[in-house]
Formats: C-alpha cells, structure tokens, sequence
C-alpha cells in the first residue's frame, strides 16, 4: 500500500508516545466512568451460568494464582482471568458502547490491565491512561472497517476488541514502537468472533478470547517475538481481510487530538439498544398510572422500522431472547414499573401476565421518528388513552448517563451478581481511582470474603 | 439457509457415528504417515528460536505438569502443551500439506489428542482414528471456502485447522452430537489467522492458537457451553463470512466415502511446494558431477510460471527468506548436494559461494511446463551442458514419499533439533502405534533425558 497511511506504525508511535498528561480532563473522565462501568458489569455477570461453566472448564488448567476474578473466589494465572472477567462484564448485555462502531469497548480491554496490576506495582491514573489508549485504539480500528465489517458477520466487540487489548497491556508493559507494532500484529492474526455466536454462550468465548489473547499479544512482543510491519493495513492485513470498505483514515487521522471514548454511552437497560427510548416511554406511563393487567386492551409503539427489524420478537422462552424482543420489553416494563435485570430472567419471561400483555403490543413504523427517539400509547378498556413521546433515549449520546444513574446502574448489577460485595465503598474507591496509588489493593475488595 | 445442507449438523452427525472398523486401510496407514512425519517436524523444530520464545513468554502462566512438549524438558497444562507442539511442529515448513486447500493438516490436530492422551488412557487406534477424523474436517470445511479464503488473507492453516482440532479432540472425550456441533461452533466463532502474518514468528501464533482453541472448544462443548446451530453455514457463520465462494457440497459430500488424507503429502524439502521439481533436478544434476562454483558459467531454471512468481528472490538475507527463494535453493542444492535443514539457514544463507553462484540463476517461464514439473540446465565453463528434466517433484501426488524416504526426513529432522533423541526407537513405536495400548508412554519418549 505504497503512499498510504501506515497504519500499524502510527498507531504504535501514537500509543507509546502518549503521556497522562495530554491526556484532557473529560476524556480521563469518562475513562473512569467506562472503568466503573466495566466493574460493574463483572460484579453482575460474574454468577452468570457461561461463567460458572467457563471457569469449571479451565480451572484443571489454572496456572499460579496471580489474578483475581471479580466477583468470584478462584485465584487464576493472570491469562485464565483475563478471559474470565470479559465473560462476566459482557455476559449481561448491560456493556457500555461506542455507538459509531457497535463495540462495547471495556470488556476486552479492562481485564488484561487487572490482570497485569496484580504482578506488578500499578497506579489508578497509568490504568486509567492504558484503558482511555486500548478504547482508542479499538475504536479506531473499528472505523477503519465499518460498516462492511459488522454487516459482513464478525462480532466486532471481539474482533476489534483484542487490539485495544493487545495496545492496552503494551502501553502499560512499556513497549517501545517496535514492540507496539508487533502487539497489534499479534492481535490481528488472533482477530476472531461470529455475529451467528451472539445468542448462545459461544459469543463469550469471543469476547473472553479478545481479552486473554490480546494480553498475550503484548506479552509475546514484549519478549521479541516478531510480528509483520503492516499487520492491519497490508495487503492480507486485517482491514482488507475483514472490511470491503477500509477507511484508513478514520484510523489515523486526529489520534491524540479527538477521543473515541467521548462517544462512549452506557445501557441503562439491559438490553438492545434500540429498545431504549421504548423503555423509557413505558417507565414515564408507569409513572403516570398502574394498570392492571386486564385493564390494558393495546399497546401501540411507533418508532423507526430498525425497531420491528431488530426486536420484533412476540415469542420469546428465554431471558437471553428477551434482550432483543420489543414485546417482552414492553409488557415487563409496563406490568413491573421497571427494566433492569430481574425483567430479562426466565422468570418474568414465563409470568403469564407479562406473557398475555406481550399479545397486546403492537408496532407502527414511522420513517420520521429518529432511530433515538419513540411515541408509546396505552389504551385502556375505559377508553382512555395515554401516550409519552421520547426524543432522547436514556443512554444515548443526547441523553448521556448522570453519574448519580451510573452509580445506580453499579448498585442493581452488584446486588444482582454480588449482593455481599460492599458496592458503595467500591463506587467511592473506582471513582477516585486517579488517586489511587496501588490498583491491586482495590482489585481484592471485589471478591467475596471466604 | 433453508433447504441447504445443514453443514454443522451433517459433520457433527458424521463424526460421532464414525467407528475404527469403518476406516481402510490406506487410510489408516495415512494417518499413521501423517502422524509420524508430524513426530518428526516437532522433534525438529523444538529447539526454534521461536519456540524458544514462545515457551518463556508461556511460561510464567503454565497450569499443573499435564502434559508433554516434544523434544522438550518443560511439561506444561494440556492447553499450553497444545500450543507449544503446534508451534514445533509447524515452524520449519516442513510439514505435511493437503495440496487441495494447501492446508498442513497435522500441527494443529495433533497436539490436542497428544495432551488427551496424557489426561486420560489412550490407545493408539483411538489416536489415529481421531487424527484421520480431525483431517477430514479441517480439509472439507478448507475445501468449502477454497479457493477465495486463502485468495482474501486467510491463513488456512490456522483458520481451519481448528476445526479439525475441535472434531479430534471432541471424538477422544465422546461428545454427543449436539455437543459435536458446540465444538465445531467454538472453533468457528475463534478461527483467526492472516496470511500477512506469513514470513513472521507471529505466524505460529495462529498455528498455536487453531491447536490449542480447538482443543478448548471441545473442553467447552463437553460441560455444556452453548454455541450456534449452524455456526459453520449459517447467515453470519464461518463460511460466508470468510469465503465469497461458498462450497457447501464440498463439505458434505462422500462423508465417510472419500477421505481426505489420501491427499496429503509431506515435504521432502523445508520450502516452498513449487520449488520441489526444482531441487530434484539439481540433486539429478549434483549425482552426474561436483562442479566447483568457479566452473559453472549458468544455471538455467525452466518452468511454469507460478515459479518465478512464487519464488524469484536472487536477494535473500535470512533462512525464512531462502526457504521461498528459487535462486538460493538451486545454488544450496547445487553446491552442497542437499536441500535439507542445513540448507535453509542463515549459515548457508551468507556463505560467499552459495551467495556468488545465487547471481547466475535465471528463470525461464514455459506455460507448457506443469507446476510439478522443471528443467535446470548446468553450463559450465568448458562449454559443456547438463540438463535434467523432472516431470513430477518428490512429495507431489505423482510421486509421493516413500516410506523410506519419510523416515529418512524423521532423522534428518531428529539430528536437527533433538540429537540425542533415539530417532529409530520412535520411527518403530509411531509405525506401530495402531497395536500401543497407552499413548503416553510413547510420548515420554521425546523428551530429553534430564
């Protein structure tokens, strides 16, 4: 690719180059938030079933305990956890997500940094650094593939996950330029993961692998093993490998300058994206009137036909389907009052009355409403009529999530995976993770005590 | 795809119905072959600077001392001895190759079986059916993406070989055909490796990984671990997202009938295909005269095309190099009568006189000429002219390895990287294997002594 960018070489010089001091105030920010996020999302997911199965599968192969598994009591070789808390952060579709690219950056990029913090002395502001440049670096490189890349089927939380992993893990071994570019070539060759996993426990293994294996990534580099010079942008590189329309400049252009992890949103609801402005249309209803259930004749939902495409899913058995069906959304929330995890388990799936009120909901597409915005209207067998209209889904970049909602969120999803963790004390301490001057004291507070 | 063949479903079906008594003959005979020459290329490569490498990085995260790495004194878990002895295997180029996808069926299937056999008693039928079954699924689902997978960057090796991986090792631990299918599908959602990597340690990283993943996938599927009905064919699964010449059939087809192994080789010379009628040739040339390099005025190579495109590199500085260099290979082989390990390094590489005679090598392209055949012609400085014409290089389907031949190559690869290995002991105990009771004891035997 001669007289292109070289991709690969400019995303290392950029990355080892960075200094905690260029990097700005909201962008440090918002790093902490996906980090609180990110614990969040472990502390939740970490009694999930793909994580008590994951972890009963490689536990023979465990190496030194080296690593804490949030959440969770087993003590693995640092490689082993890193798989392990991106299974758990990701497992409850509750991720935080960059909205240009689809990626929820933190899950393949957090658990190598925890990883490496317990075998080595590590600072709250270097692990908040390392995470702002391993999000960059996925983010970018997902720009550099979309939209072909998604539409052509890879996952690309995993498939573009593992090279912030892989620049993350670097950053903070220290790698020099060549190091880097070795780091990210390593992570192309190891680039995997199918959108047809999504919907069964093989999608972990995606996202889990991103994080283990970009890790690895680093660690071979750090060791001399040599990689390609063009890893991602060479003629059998990653972006023409995987995209069919490769914009090397959405990869290059303005690195250090504008940060990808501003456009970083965090689901309220656990849930498809799509479903959020639904969601909050039901909860403003419930807040206005308790229906009950025989009371309700329809609910009408007019939103942007991606609504009916992505989530029109009048049956549903699972909580895992129930994630991407707008009728269960609908009914649970409205019946409920609320949209948090315990409305996507089998059990409020199989609630005859949230199963008969799924019957009852119906989609309008409307072209004009926006895909961030939608009209829900309850009509009653009185009669009467209510309809809430929401332009800016809760979590969407016009709405962005407060901090007292994020620590809300942090709350329900501990309570949820890990009610005897002290949730609040781990709040004060991550949000003032800048500080801290040894990140491994706070990683042991996240494991139940014995 | 309704009405299709449900590949996933029809391979994992295949798989656990297949019995030992249901494979002939020759086939069983390629496997011991197969196996054998994959033996051989470990012994040799074990002592790699990459290995080297790649087992210290591994190291400091090695679980309990399950199993054997060949050649080697470490003794790792069963997933890091997986990725280890594929790397061995693979690193010198001196594999075996499937010619129809160029796929080298054996590193990535065999080490998971070898880690199994240390887990659990093992017979030595059981091995090599597994191994048999493990090559005819990475080569029909190769075949199914072929010819336009390799064309876009994908390293086939790596990317199908795990799906032999999976189906081998998940024949050994008994899954169940839904589990079957699990494996097959963890192996698809983590299939990775790009031909840019190719010529870089990096490279062996995907050979490692398809091993050691696949391995993993059946480890997945064995507990439970859900994956896609159809992640090898369907909408977003392996074979439409990494091929735009889906061969559905091809995968499918004479299961159990035809057998893919019949199509396997095995290098007699550790470098490119294309260059085997070639070293031939002058071997012919090398058993009439010993010229001395001042003698000779030219070296004329006649052949099809590919060659010059494949392998015109009169300038080389590294073993890696050499091994896809026309001009190097014909000089080495002429000057020191040989084309074997010793031929393919660095010291070779700077010798003065290989380096001399490299610059009076031409390359003359004949359409005419089949790519497994050549004609070099020696012109020496007294006027006189030799030529010898090769119609089918050792190794090609027209003339494969004998079994002379192929231990011949155990030595020479035995001498290489483990010399004090007892080379004849193990070509007898691996030619006998459908008699060993129990696997491990045999692999106890490529260890070094301490």
């Amino acid at each position: 690719m001669t007289g292109e960018p070289r991709v690969t070489e400019a995303l290392a010089r950029f990355l080892v180059a960075s200094r905690w001091e260029d990097i700005p105030a909201a962008v440090r920010h918002e790093g902490v938030r996906s980090l609180l996020n990110f614990v969040g999302g472990a502390l939740g997911g970490s009694q999930d079933e793909a994580v008590n199965l994951a972890a009963a599968v490689l536990m023979p192969y465990f190496g030194a305990a080296q690593a804490t598994i949030i959440g969770r009591s087993e003590r693995p070789d640092a490689l082993n956890a890193a798989f392990l808390n991106a299974v758990s952060a990701n497992v409850l579709e509750y991720d935080d997500t960059h909205l240009a690219t689809v990626i929820h950056p933190a899950a393949p990029v957090v658990p190598g940094l925890f990883a490496l913090a317990e075998q080595r002395p590590l600072s709250g502001a270097q692990l908040v650094h390392a995470l702002i440049l391993g999000i960059e670096t996925e983010c970018r490189v997902g720009l550099g593939v979309m939209p072909t890349h998604y539409r052509r089927g890879w996952h690309i939380t995993a498939t573009c996950g593992i090279f912030g992993a892989a620049a993350a893990a670097g950053k903070l071994l220290g790698l020099d330029q060549r190091q880097m570019a070795w780091a990210l070539g390593h992570a192309a060759t190891q680039s995997a993961g199918l959108v047809e996993s999504l919907g069964s426990m093989s999608k972990s293994i995606g996202v889990g692998n991103a994080a283990k294996n970009g890790l690895a990534a680093a660690l071979f580099a750090e060791a001399g093993f040599t990689a390609a010079d063009q890893a991602i942008e060479g003629r059998y590189g990653f972006l023409p490998v995987t995209s069919d329309s490769v914009n090397l400049g959405a990869i290059t252009e303005g690195l250090g300058e504008s940060w990808e992890i501003l456009g970083n949103a965090y689901k309220p609801y656990p849930c498809g994206v799509v479903l959020f402005p639904v969601i909050d249309a039901c909860l403003e209803l419930r807040a206005r009137l308790t229906p009950t259930p025989q009371q309700i004749e329809e609910i009408v939902v007019v939103g942007h036909p991606l609504l009916r495409e992505r989530a029109d899913r009048p049956l549903v058995e699972t909580g895992r389907e129930a994630k991407v069906s707008l009728q269960h959304s609908v009914a649970a929330t409205v019946l409920e009052g609320a949209a948090g995890l315990s409305q996507f388990e089998d059990r409020c799936v199989a609630d005859p009355a949230v199963r008969a009120l799924r019957a009852k909901v119906r989609i309008e597409e409307d072209e004009s409403v926006p895909v961030e915005a939608a009209l829900v209207t309850l009509r009653l067998d009185d009669g009467r009529s209510f309809t809430e209209h929401v332009r800016h889904g809760r979590g969407t970049p016009g709405r962005p999530m407060s901090e007292a909602e994020l620590d809300a969120k942090f709350l329900e999803v501990a309570a949820f995976g890990a009610p005897d963790a002290d949730a609040l004390g781990l709040i004060a301490r991550f949000r003032a993770i800048e500080d801290e001057a040894d990140v491994a004291g706070i990683l042991r507070l996240t494991v139940p005590a014995r």
